[in-house]
């Protein structure tokens, strides 16, 4: 559609490309979008999954779990100002509008414009479809108040819930793997469209805002059974069984999607976002006996059943009793201490990746469970943590990385994701 | 078929299985086997992709790219025996053959045997059919001999082929990353399936090795593409697109499999793996104007074509000229200094893989190439390499870890992989 100019600065071309970036939206709200005819087209979008980018609320919450993740946190620049950080959430939100289609970062593409510039788009996900991608935006706390310091006039709208998370029993947290101004989560059923979406957004922010840590994960991906499973953790059980489905609109409502009473209205139809890095301690872990594994986890290995009896989705009777009368599922089991029955009904929703990122010097495998979860309050997360302290689970795992972000809702068409914040 | 009795250690399990190991592997032989009907059998073995881990040649080479590696050097333990040795790659293989058909790495499985025992497989990939795994061994140098010593008798048959890589100008090893008695290269479409073979292929090898270094990387696992298009490197180009492929047997004999003449017979119809490490700065190469990007490797980024015309599959014209009558094709590009035209038509069987490992602590990301090769001799990679100093390309790549092992022939049914070096 429009021709950069050699020697335009990525920022000023993405400026440009405004206009477009506002017709392609018009085609985008409502649903899914195939056949948006615009330059830099990658692939046949009709043929991988695609997800609205606009919409009332951010792609990648309830959206159904892809398989692949590469979660990042940037930081500002010292020297960034508001008026920065509002150019470059116009400047994703336009770009993640293209990639979630299948498009290439800009209407220039990977190999159009002039061969006498680089490329907006880095290429490698050339010929690839849309894969399903997601890009959710987050604000962290440091980006309303850092140090004291408001850096970009936004002081007087953090929510007040969005704190740092307080310190928990057992947390050996590595601040290089915590926090960050803004995060991103890019999930896409193929690694190198995930890689492809925080790569690029990481180019883009270049000057404004830079990667403080990332993160890649892998969850279930084998498409050959037609039943969506429920994945396996790596301590081989099953996990997931009783999230919140993108159908349960009541308890979205009360559990996941931040409402206007909740004290900052910019942020109604948005959520909170926790991730913990948890290293399992795998080699441990497999040599407990299969009988100590399932008491620890409260559930069966194979099918998923509580140990109260029954098959993967049944209820489970933590009243229950065995022939000397002791409890069928042990009271602090994993699911004795997380279920909601053990907290009134609460519940969050999770969205974790299994990583494995190579060894430690140890000759122990580095993996564990990236685990993310939206909820309406960073109180439902705290509240469940704080009770796992005396969970049977929590011996063999250890919390290395945090943060938590307010998640904007979804961007209107033409406008970008957090705009009413900048109102 | 067999109960283990509790206590049993894994390795007098695994040695008790032999019998089952056997029958198992005389359903294998000739082909795919999608119903062999053992204990422990795990998802629908026929849906997932299964190739046979008995035969001439070891499975992972020829094999077409799976999507997904988990790749492991491990080290035998310093109380390691020559006995040790023989029955760690009799269980492994055994435990190989039984995960490449989609099956536990034993009979028992992951919740058989007894509740009182650990279970014998790790059980996340429970459920997961085969997925295309394979899984191929390789021997180090260390093997044979370690600072002169000669610790499982075999240092009278190491390949002289078989030594150290030379320096190469621009290498920068980590040693943590580098070398390794043993290596596995697990390759499946399924990631969570290819860290599952890793993972118990470790737990099997407890007390007698331990993964020294492991690496993870991807490959463009789109299915919805009916086409098998060649993937793209984290460059942005096609990377692959003159490969050996397996119905090509004059240059499989000629270059990847190893011949009984060439001075190490019981290696004959093996092969010799090479392991690089390559960063790549992929922010650096971003900013590259579009042209000199296309200079350095030697082909248009878009479709791959060599830049003297044609398509992707055309074959460079190194003497064609533009109307400066300079050459089209750099000779410093990439194609130009790798091309077999360069080297007397000499090829070698490339398998790389994408890797993201997260980011450096500089916000650049820890991307790259991990770079796997097999030749009939180490020879071949070594040549290439040492062309590659005046490789315009070598500007952008940093090889940070290295690693060299000898290959061995596939097994026979009922027999392992390595068996020849024993007899």
């Amino acid at each position: 559609m429009l021709s950069p100019a050699a020697g335009l600065s990525r920022r000023g071309l993405l400026g440009l490309l405004g206009a477009g970036a506002a017709g392609l939206a018009a085609g985008a709200v409502g649903g899914a979008v195939a056949t948006v005819a615009v330059g830099g087209a990658r692939g046949d979008t009709a043929s991988g999954g695609v997800h609205a980018f606009y919409g009332d609320h951010q792609a990648g919450i309830t959206t159904a779990v892809q398989d692949h993740l590469h979660f990042a946190a940037f930081d500002m620049a010292d020297s960034a100002t508001r008026d920065d950080l509002i150019t470059l959430l116009q400047d994703w939100s336009y770009a993640a509008s293209r990639m979630t289609q299948g498009l290439d970062v800009s209407a220039s593409g990977a190999i159009g414009g002039s061969p006498q510039a680089p490329p907006d788009d880095t290429g490698e996900a050339l010929g690839l479809p849309a894969s399903s991608l997601t890009v959710t935006f987050g604000f962290g706390p440091t980006l309303f108040e850092r140090e004291g310091a408001d850096r970009f006039g936004i002081a007087a709208q953090r929510p007040s819930l969005l704190t740092p998370l307080p310190r928990f029993l057992g947390d050996d947290l590595d601040p290089l793997r915590s926090g960050g101004d803004l995060c991103v989560q890019a999930c896409a059923d193929d690694p190198q469209v995930a890689v492809h979406a925080i790569r690029n957004l990481s180019r883009i922010a270049f000057g404004r805002a830079r990667i403080r840590w990332s993160q890649l994960g892998f969850g279930r991906t084998s498409k050959t059974s037609a039943a969506q499973a429920t994945p396996r953790n790596l301590f081989g059980f099953k996990d997931g069984t009783a999230n919140i489905l993108e159908s349960d609109r009541e308890g979205l409502d009360s559990f996941v999607w931040a409402a206007a009473a909740d004290g900052a209205p910019w942020l109604a139809g948005g959520s909170f976002l926790v991730a913990r890095r948890i290293r399992q301690t795998i080699e441990t872990w497999d040599r407990l006996r299969l009988a100590e594994q399932e008491r620890t986890i409260g559930r069966g290995k194979g099918e998923g059943e509580p140990l109260s009896g029954g098959s993967e989705f049944t209820a489970p009777d933590f009243a229950a009793t065995d022939e000397a009368g002791a409890p069928r599922i042990d009271p602090h089991s994993h699911v004795g201490i997380v279920h909601p029955d053990a907290h009134d009904g609460m519940r969050i929703l999770r969205r974790g990746y299994n990583f494995v990122d190579g060894n430690d010097g140890l000759g122990a495998l580095e993996a564990g469970l990236f685990f993310l979860s939206y909820q309406r309050s960073p109180e439902q997360f705290i509240q469940l943590q704080r009770a796992m302290s005396t969970d049977l689970l929590s011996e063999y795992l250890r919390h290395v990385g945090s943060g938590v972000w307010a998640v904007p809702p979804g961007a209107s068409a033409g406008s970008y994701v957090g705009a009413g914040l900048f109102g």
